[in-house]
């Protein structure tokens, strides 16, 4: 008998979101309504065949209970240093496999069904172009603050992926020539070093070091344990120096968007991740820093908004959205 | 008596290339090929109805010398400031007319032909995609080292406008912070500030004052007559401080490139213009400090290459090349 197929209209598309140390993962229908949720470890798996597996023994229940296979229409993964083009991960430095890994190919072996996979930043664009705060933009850049800066740059409809997939690097782009010596890549100066959590880490105790006589609710805390969660709490509280470490980190992020926007020139720039949870401790100087550095036609044009997905879901559902695009 | 309709693959475009002293233009066909050339000044015109009446007095010969308007597919317009969504030029500060101005509609009324518009560097990106160096490529970035820096930029086969059009303005990204004035915009350390024309002759006079006792063939001009072809003789004849003009030119536009491949992760960067000239001695040290300021996923990957049109034509291929996306 020739089995009856199922339109795509009716079928859901499976989102991961692998993580450094979990992966998340979740069953999405057209409208970005996630009808059944996930996570395994991703950290526990030296060996991303175990990983894969383990992956399929948590999702093919979710999918018996939708009806069966027959019910998906394929796979979208967002990975650190994943490549859309190829459907690899390339060296990521915060995960255990090393070197290039085919994962959408082993994937598709595993699960029996097409995946699609890009990183992790353009899949949260991709996902907020679907159905957050960028529904309906063709320009826009989304920028996430989070333990690193990354970013995914969408142009005329489509995501800007560049001649070999790894476009949209923008945490790594040079702010301060000879400025603060990244930790992991050695590069002086970059967007990470200064508006990721460490950066603002690094910034408050860069602030309490060069005035040593100013109070601060952060002395009570050893350095060791200062972190960009005790930096907010502090600056919610009125804290003058915890102030100034977002006056300083939102100035370096609007220099840098002030040429993101000179480049390509978007509707809104779409903060997402952590830092955001600061709202306009941080919102408020990243505006007048980004406003004063571009030319005069740019000005008082570009929205500069927060995403509007919930943060646990966001990877999930752009990396569910890739799914749509394959053909 | 119905007018054959002439196949377009047998039309002509005509480019125009609106500079800010003369505007010069190209009857060219779809190899292109410029059948024919002409000139006309651009500053001459206080007002641009005038401006419009001149082009059309220089151009109609020569299509009737070709057969006549149905000969012709449309007129493409390369322009500073110009604007693709629109058709304007808006607020060009090295033109006369001041303000919006409606020029593609203003074309198409006196000609009675469909006019496309877009600034001239993109004119020149589409050029140099259609018929140079970039033939082919789907994601590249042209950087026009001319009186100013101008850009376009392409990313999956299409140039990069933005929502506004006004995309691409590399030139007025700020790649030292806090660096030099800028004569026009009044910004600080912008790419333009240094590695135009202009910022080459300020860059000479830097170094001849800080260096007081250094010997160089470039005191032997008046400061006010020094500029980059003087700079450029005298390095070409070994002079050290113009020699290290050139090194330090090179190190700003390699930092400013860096950023731009972490951007978009173009195939080739491509330069164009008067800077060009010096070859090596530009070429050598702008490679440098763009290897050594990307990410090592960037490294030794994006070709650095100059235009392979020649610069008189490239405008007005460009400019002609539009024409052919007119539906």
């Amino acid at each position: 008998m020739i089995q009856p197929v199922t339109p795509a209209s009716q079928q859901l598309a499976i989102g991961v979101d692998t993580g450094g140390t979990n992966s998340t993962f979740g069953l999405v229908d057209h409208r970005g309504e996630i009808k059944y949720r996930g996570a395994i470890s991703t950290s526990k798996y030296d060996n991303v065949t175990e990983y894969i597996d383990a992956l399929y023994d948590a999702v093919a229940p979710a999918i018996d209970q939708v009806g069966g296979i027959k019910m998906i229409h394929g796979i979208g993964i967002g990975a650190p240093n994943g490549n859309y083009y190829k459907g690899t991960i390339e060296y990521a430095p915060n995960l255990k496999w090393k070197g290039i890994v085919p994962l959408a190919e082993l994937i598709t072996e595993k699960f029996n069904l097409p995946c699609a996979l890009t990183n992790d930043a353009n899949a949260a664009a991709v996902g907020e172009m679907m159905y957050g705060a960028a529904k309906g933009m063709k320009d826009f850049i989304m920028i996430t603050l989070g333990t690193g800066v990354g970013s995914g740059i969408v142009s005329n409809g489509q995501l800007v992926l560049g001649h070999d997939g790894f476009a949209g690097e923008l945490g790594h782009t040079i702010i301060i020539p000879n400025g603060r010596r990244h930790w992991g890549t050695n590069m002086e100066g970059s967007l990470e070093a200064y508006c990721s959590a460490t950066g603002v880490r690094l910034t408050a105790i860069e602030l309490l070091h060069k005035n040593p006589d100013e109070k601060s609710l952060m002395r009570k805390y050893p350095e060791s344990e200062l972190d960009s969660r005790i930096v907010f709490e502090c600056a919610e509280q009125g804290d003058k120096l915890a102030n100034e470490v977002y006056q300083f980190t939102g100035e370096v992020l609007g220099k840098a968007m002030a040429n993101f926007v000179m480049f390509s020139s978007p509707e809104a720039v779409i903060l997402f991740g952590g830092l955001c949870k600061a709202g306009d401790l941080i919102l408020k100087p990243t505006r007048q820093h980004m406003e004063h550095n571009v030319l005069p036609i740019f000005r008082d044009k570009v929205k500069l908004i927060f995403s509007e997905l919930k943060e646990a879901d966001s990877a999930v559902l752009g990396a569910s959205a890739l799914v749509w695009e394959i053909k």
